[in-house]
């Protein structure tokens, strides 16, 4: 395929994705498909000669489509939202035509530069404080990884190496294997399976810290806990507190958690993936107060600020606590202007070495929305959900099972786990609408999550109207059922 | 902006790439900036109200470009190969409309399923042994991973577990800190800084077994390491083999390597990053025999196989030895088919939990070129790679510093390391092309990798005709220069 041609093909490429997100809502937004059903539909082996486009085009709609789970359908309430706009695939098509992979400072300076500078920005949307900006000649500063994930990673790895040096010189009689065995990491017992697996990951013991009925962490929980842990002879060097926990979006008490972190040489991180978007909004921010006290602070604007995946911003107070974890200097990778201070390495700041140009996404979401565009975003989602749990309210057969803070709700059922189990898999059988499941505690929940940008009040009551009627559907034979359980 | 609008935005963007990539030949191929450069160009903060579309492209030109280091132009000859194609574009257009976090199956079940199958292509294209597909019911099978770094570092995790359960099992006694004090993971003197990093990042030790004259790992090297380190207690787990060592391509002999490390029970990883794509011609593929000892192998389509950046495809035997090294389940990452057997939930294969649709560019890439194009562009680079190395040959002030095998060669005036790089220099300086320099053992040698799609012998001969010009130049004035040294 030559020029001419993409010009020609990416031209209907872009009707086709303007196409499907029009009108995504006529698809089904779960699909029918069962496990294997792709492998019979193509061929064994790669073709030998070239196909042409037409034979690829036609096969989306054919093999691609009916096994696409719609995420950016109104009618898809699953997980937390995946975020899209026109802005960023605008930005994304060009960071792919541009395609280069900005490791270093001088394998792109644009896309270093630019990657600082928007996280500045982004920085400052949300009230961080000074100290996590790169500025002209800040210590801290952000960077943009492919997930929470790698972020919490990232920062766990760097707290470790910061505490096994501190430990290594206050007592020189232990090696490194020993202050290894002995390192602790905490998370609420909320927190996402990803802060457990970056201690695994770490090969570091990692500890639940119990949450209270609002499923919050407070001080007095950690401390006692860290006590106990340090009178056993354990190391605790990591916490990471969350802002907006996965299964009900509830916020760990940082301005209680941060001084007893600062004061007991523990790296604070804090992970908001989903939660930080909202605090672009003035009414929100108070949420994130205590962010001072943190070490290192992360959010995923490819959740919920309308960039698509991947987007993460993570940003650190001391950017040398990152570098400094790994730091590794083949000549093949070195360049003219490494040490003057003014320039960024990402590849010291994640785990991968390559990286895309994906500042850009961010770029155009931040200008072409702007900030009250964005602003406007997020408040009606808080405002759909809302309208989602009055609804729940309003009728007595259902309760809510925490509190609606931004856009997600928990809700279920009065009655036994069960029943909602049996209500959960009549919804997934419908198809109508996509979410899933938690437990909060012993209790099985439904989480109805805020997730398309195109979502409409309409689209709420919908899916309420159709749940409501699948629940009188389900009660109408659940208790003679119920008996012979 | 609305879908009408992407619409007129999308089909300007595609004619831009298009331009861009057609004309890139025109734009100096390394940037003209300095450090901090970009900053000053773009506002302090984020714009309070949107910014419309033409004012954000206007500034891809004024501010973006002038700062990008054109990794696709036919003068650019530095690392290695980022891939670039327009059928990859327009799958990765495509990924972008879809816009599904690929997790698990039931996340987006076409998104898995595609994935499994063209691994299983590519596969068979690079002839790897019946036991890394997945076929139907395969215990092995491929994943594509962000970059070869993730790969490494899975592997070397998924080694590490492996180890600590059978250690623990043979002696009950030891702690896992204490055995993690142990393991020691190697690589080749040659090998890529991420195996290292890998390591770090796992918190185990790791050795570099050196390489002979051809920067080659053998057999009897390994040997003798492994049986120094066992005397000493240490509990060797974890082998990376290179097939194509960034600083100057060479292979390590695993058919040497392969049967120690299945007899020592050490993980046998092999980093293909660059040579991988090779493999699809038949008369590279006897590189790679020997992988039938390997655990796991990766290689880097976005460095040579035309999908763009990333697209790392990773394959093991048993795909319970990477899920079984970390797999935490969240009720709300659970779903229906989970058990079935037919279902693979990706995110136990990696390092971050969410994934884009990315199997959609190898895809498009494999159909809309077939093996024979793809053969065609490797084929073509090796090509240009030797005559290359037949230029300098021919001119007996330099010297050619490696066998040259597939498309790099490492050469360098004959001389000092200094006299090289002022070479180096006055190439950087004058900035008609882009190459990176690296040490082969205690020798500063330029590497030339032949890296554009579009590239072609005209710009082989003028990169050889600038260069020899430029040591000339340097050469006339050198002698006297170097007396004060």
């Amino acid at each position: 395929m030559d020029a001419a041609e993409f010009r020609k093909r990416g031209k209907e490429m872009v009707d086709y994705i303007a196409d499907y997100l029009e009108k995504i809502d006529k698809r089904q937004v779960f699909p029918d498909v069962e496990p294997g059903y792709l492998r019979p539909l193509i061929p064994d082996c790669a073709p030998q000669d070239p196909e042409n486009f037409e034979d690829v085009f036609k096969d989306i709609e054919k093999i691609i489509m009916p096994g696409v789970t719609h995420w950016h359908s109104p009618y898809f309430f699953a997980y937390f939202p995946a975020a899209s706009s026109f802005p960023a695939l605008l930005a994304d098509m060009l960071c792919g035509g541009i395609g280069c992979v900005g490791f270093s400072w001088a394998a792109s300076p644009a896309c270093t530069e630019l990657e600082t500078v928007v996280l500045d920005w982004l920085g400052k949307m949300i009230n961080l404080p000074e100290e996590f900006l790169a500025g002209k000649d800040g210590r801290g500063g952000g960077v943009i990884q492919g997930s929470a994930s790698e972020a919490t990673l990232m920062s766990l790895l760097a707290a470790r190496t910061k505490t096994i040096r501190r430990v290594q010189s206050e007592k020189p009689e232990l090696t490194e294997a020993e202050i290894m065995g002995r390192l602790v990491a905490y998370a609420s017992d909320q927190a996402h399976s990803s802060v457990e697996r970056a201690a695994l990951i770490g090969g570091v013991k990692i500890k639940n810290v119990p949450s209270d009925e609002k499923f919050t962490v407070c001080g007095s929980t950690l401390k006692k806990v860290l006590e106990e842990d340090k009178a056993a002879g354990l190391i605790p060097f990591f916490f990471c507190a969350t802002l907006g926990t996965t299964p009900c979006c509830s916020f760990d008490k940082l301005l209680e958690l941060g001084p007893i972190c600062n004061k007991e040489n523990i790296w604070m991180h804090i992970d908001a993936a989903y939660a930080g978007s909202a605090f672009i909004c003035p009414e929100f921010r108070h949420l994130l107060n205590g962010v001072e006290f943190a070490d290192s602070f992360n959010f995923n604007p490819h959740k919920w600020l309308l960039v698509n995946f991947d987007c993460s911003a993570m940003w650190v107070k001391k950017r040398s606590d990152l570098t400094g974890a790994f730091k590794l200097e083949p000549l093949y990778l070195q360049h003219h202007h490494q040490e003057s201070g003014l320039v960024t390495d990402y590849r010291h700041w994640q785990i991968p070495l390559g990286r895309r140009f994906r500042s850009l996404k961010l770029w155009f979401v931040l200008r072409m929305y702007g900030v009250t565009g964005l602003q406007e975003h997020i408040r009606k989602h808080v405002e759909l959900s809302h309208q989602f749990e009055h609804l729940v309210l309003q009728d007595e057969r259902f309760e809510i099972c925490a509190e609606v803070i931004l856009g997600l709700v928990c809700f279920r059922l009065k009655g036994s786990n069960e029943l909602n189990k049996a209500l959960f898999k009549s919804i997934n059988e419908a198809k109508k609408i996509h979410l899933v499941p938690c437990y909060l505690r012993e209790k099985f929940v439904l989480r109805f999550a805020i997730c398309s940008r195109t979502v409409e009040s309409t689209h709420i009551k919908f899916a309420w109207q159709h749940m409501s009627q699948l629940a009188t559907d389900l009660l109408k034979t659940w208790e003679p059922n119920q008996q012979q359980q």
